[in-house]
């Protein structure tokens, strides 16, 4: 892999907001933007969401998911699939707590509603302007 | 509904730019940008892409889709989910085909690397800071 892609690859990773897909009980795929609360390179990536959110029960369900983040001034982007694991466990929830996450969830890091999704990347796909790579997680 | 929400769902769905979700061979839901080329209210929405790319073959063996318009400003988006179909036949092509397309299918509107996609939505999405509506497309 190119210098530059792996640079932009890991530039558009440190992204605040990312389209995060599911595949919904009907087998229709979901997306939706999340916060990206905390990320090992490209291959681990904490997000926080609602317990009660509808994405929570389809992980718990069916833990395929896609991770999409994308630079629109640039056209550049990467999406990354593979697998979501829901976390509900005190140890994860306080790891990933930050100041002002009260606002989603007044009750603190032990916050019922409060849920941690951990995604580990699998396969990526590279996009920039009409160019398109598709690499290994081990090769960034 | 609610007016305020109507008219930003009609605003979302102008957006240029909008991730485009499908499921691929392995069961891993998948998204990309694309262009949103026309649509007729948030009934249909037409967007052209690489006949060889990996997206249209992944519609023609599974047409279940979504499509995720995202206002990153106001914290504000919409997902559709439908079906999607694939469109070669020149008639549709032509039919939107505009100036400017060259650029990414140099032979013109009968280029056989032009693809047409036509999504049906049949339930929407709305979110909104931490309020979100799920509504059938027949509201707005």
């Amino acid at each position: 892999m190119q210098e530059k892609i792996r640079k932009d690859i890991l530039r558009l990773a440190d992204s605040r907001i990312v389209v995060v897909g599911s595949v919904d009980e009907n087998g229709y795929p979901n997306g939706k933007g999340m916060f990206n609360a905390k990320h090992d390179g490209i291959r681990t990536f904490w997000l926080s969401t609602n317990t009660s959110s509808i994405r929570v029960e389809q992980f718990q369900q069916n833990p395929k998911a896609f991770l999409y983040f994308v630079d629109m001034l640039r056209i550049s982007g990467v999406m990354f699939t593979g697998q979501m694991k829901v976390h509900l466990d005190d140890e994860t929830r306080l790891m990933l707590w930050k100041k002002g996450d009260e606002q989603y969830y007044p009750l603190g890091p032990t916050d019922p509603d409060y849920a941690v999704l951990e995604f580990t990347a699998e396969q990526g796909n590279y996009y920039h302007g009409l160019n398109k790579e598709i690499f290994s997680v081990d090769e960034v």
